[in-house]
């Protein structure tokens, strides 16, 4: 054909290979999996919005990346996460949800980004969020990181640490240092920390004009370290002398004091003091969670408290909590990593059922009786050799073939081929069932991330 | 606050209430096991493509509809259907896939359609497609039907009617008429049989100057209607005329041979000579599924065979079968029949867990025994009163409540109260776990959509 169109996908948009969509499509079902287990409703929000509704917050960096146009008269927008839709919807449908509202939704977002390697114009997030109507129980904080552990944990990850902070805490702090710099660049200071240590902290403070006094109270706060109990035990220090501090301190303190019973082991947990994740959308408890292997690539699951979801929207007052996962992001970065399993790969079937000869009969039945014990069983039509049809077996990686010559077909019987061993036994249908059900359901529960530690 | 903006959903664009979303994913869900039982893969590709891919078939009447915008110097638009989006899949990683090739999408794709009642601009279709290199199997059409089958009646569907006919069938009879006419104004008047009855039929093609001879073959052809075996006996007596139409009758007799074997039951198919499906895409077997108790609104499933699924993007042959469910459009006319029900609702929890007093640590363990068990478990966190949490199980329709007081914390157990009874017993925690798994196990089985007959 002569007139052709190259055909090609945007850049800076994730189109997988069947293989690798199985993959993801794994990842995802873990994530929908615990999220339902702690009764979040499952959302959908349109991608498309009116403008007007998706930028009513305004302004940000974020509004030059978004995706606007018109058609007819409508000034569209596609949605660039899932929070600006959710504070759309609930104050759409205030008086329809039962209150606290727990949601998750996983979807599509769209940033008009420049595309860069790892970067994603199109990427989906994994969000929870529990809207409260006027108020919201501190409980509700301390059950995220549980959230965030199981997630992680089912995925298959272990060398993880969830780090949690509170903005209520840091203000307080800040309050106390009566140093007159802005809160943003003692934090961008104190960011540095890691990279270049606490004595270059302390002469950038003193650069920036803060008394020795302040100074040596924030190395004293930044100090603190350890085990999440030494660290609650060291902040009752400042207790008393600033109202915002000591509640922030109550606060991190309900937040820790379940993690047992919820779960959370000590080592994949941990307060971090210098977590303060951009100092006005949130306004308690903040998360990030990070590879401890793999520190340089940052968070992998956020979030925090705010105290007014939908101010734009409407004037009633819906704090929440909720975190993120950029899903696409990190399928990448795992991928990267090398940690996406090649051996625990999902495949697209069970079983694929190979008939020898023009009698479709006996295959087509077996097939349906192993579809009905919730097998995935594919026939292989095609009139071509055996060796051909061997050779789609191993490339859609089916763990076993089902082959209906003559002679089983006379018998009733089938060939059942382990194509990883090449081992072959001729069985009646209920012990083939049982072959393949045996293999299913042993890694079916297989998590397809294994971690590879260097 | 005063500046808020108004919060509103573009008209068009379906954005259910919470239970109504897990009515929603429910049948989602149904549609992906079944097309996983079949050995298709999940595939995702972006809802964003360079319009000079997507429209290069161009012209047609969805054109005019989609939405195409530019973004810097990209001209982009939003995809319109899942078959596209396919072919350009299938031609770029030709290489890297194995044939037949099969898959499953389940997507949004956008038509900025005049909004009216039951249309949408944004809606999910659900599509299957079987894709072979240069060739593939008639059976693969056979296989259709079945997949069709388990789809509906998994839903909980039982009467529709998957209509079959054939493309070659058709062309070969048109051929035979000899009539100077064209096929598509022959196929607009056999349309409107059902409607106006033969009578008028033959009075219009008569009209349309057709000969008396053309006329009885057109009487005698859409005339045959009853059993499929009586249909294939019938059309035998036209064997013999024309090539085409030789070879359309033998594939529908291939795709009917093994119908039973594949678990369809008579009742629920039959040959429609009357089905066209457009003229020009499809060449072989040809599908529609109506609901029998609703013709009105049409077939809620369609697709058939086509040869040429790329020709734009490659000139490799890659001849195809597949259809598509538009599931956002079923979800609104079972809806509108009364058939999806209110007693199945699927629930976000299988227990809401309520704390009476301070200590959270015995409802917080509770939960995560639960939750490890595979049970959707939630925790009320708020400090209200009894009466307030008991209204909150209420609206979240959680089927059990799990009452923590002190006697029930002290004593090591949990109280189930049936919210549907009002019964309510003192338990341990392993016969707590029973009485959920026992319920969740029997109604997540269940369909949620129920039939209702006049």
């Amino acid at each position: 054909m002569s007139n052709t169109v190259q055909p090609r996908t945007l850049s800076g948009f994730m189109e997988l290979l069947p293989d690798r969509q199985l993959q993801f499509e794994a990842m995802a079902e873990v994530l929908r999996k615990v999220y339902s287990s702690y009764g979040f409703y499952p959302l959908d929000t349109p991608v498309l919005e009116a403008a007007e509704v998706l930028l009513a917050k305004g302004g940000g960096e974020t509004e030059k990346q978004i995706y606007r146009f018109t058609k007819g008269d409508a000034d569209l927008a596609m949605r660039f996460d899932l929070t600006v839709p959710l504070a759309k919807y609930v104050a759409l449908n205030y008086g329809s949800l039962a209150f606290p509202f727990r949601r998750y939704q996983i979807g599509k977002v769209y940033r008009g980004e420049r595309a860069q390697r790892g970067r994603y114009r199109e990427f989906y997030q994994a969000d929870i969020d529990i809207i409260g109507d006027g108020e919201l129980d501190i409980i509700n904080e301390a059950e995220i990181p549980a959230i965030i552990y199981d997630s992680f944990t089912r995925l298959g990850l272990k060398r993880f640490k969830i780090r949690v902070n509170n903005r209520k805490l840091l203000s307080g702090f800040f309050n106390m240092l009566d140093s007159g710099l802005e809160a943003q660049d003692i934090m961008r200071v104190i960011d540095k920390l890691d990279k270049i240590g606490i004595d270059k902290v302390r002469a950038e403070l003193a650069e920036m004009g803060m008394t020795g006094e302040a100074v040596d109270m924030v190395a004293g706060f930044v100090g603190r370290q350890g085990a999440t109990g030494e660290i609650l035990k060291g902040l009752e220090d400042y207790r008393g002398r600033d109202e915002l501090f000591d509640r922030g301190l109550d606060e991190l303190g309900a937040v820790v004091r379940y993690l047992g019973d919820f779960g959370v082991p000590e080592e994949n947990f941990g307060v971090d003091l210098t977590i303060a994740r951009g100092l006005d959308y949130y306004t308690g408890t903040v998360y990030e969670t990070t590879m401890l292997d793999h520190p340089e690539i940052g968070s992998v699951c956020s979030g925090g408290r705010y105290d007014d979801l939908a101010g734009f929207y409407t004037n009633k007052k819906l704090p929440g909590v909720g975190i993120s996962i950029g899903l696409t992001r990190l399928f990448y970065v795992l991928d990267e990593m090398n940690y996406i399993s090649q051996d625990r790969a999902p495949s697209s079937v069970d079983v694929l059922v190979l008939p020898m000869g023009d009698d479709l009969s006996a295959p087509v039945s077996f097939a349906r009786v192993m579809r009905e014990k919730g097998l995935k069983a594919q026939i292989y039509y095609e009139t071509k050799k055996f060796k051909a049809k061997m050779a789609y077996a191993d490339r859609i990686k089916a763990p076993f073939a089902a082959i209906f010559g003559e002679d089983e077909i006379a018998a009733g019987k089938v060939s059942i081929k382990n194509m990883a061993t090449g081992e072959q036994e001729t069985v009646d249908y209920d012990r083939a069932a049982e072959l393949l059900l045996e293999r299913a359901g042993r890694t079916r529960g297989e998590s397809i991330i294994e971690e590879k530690h260097e």
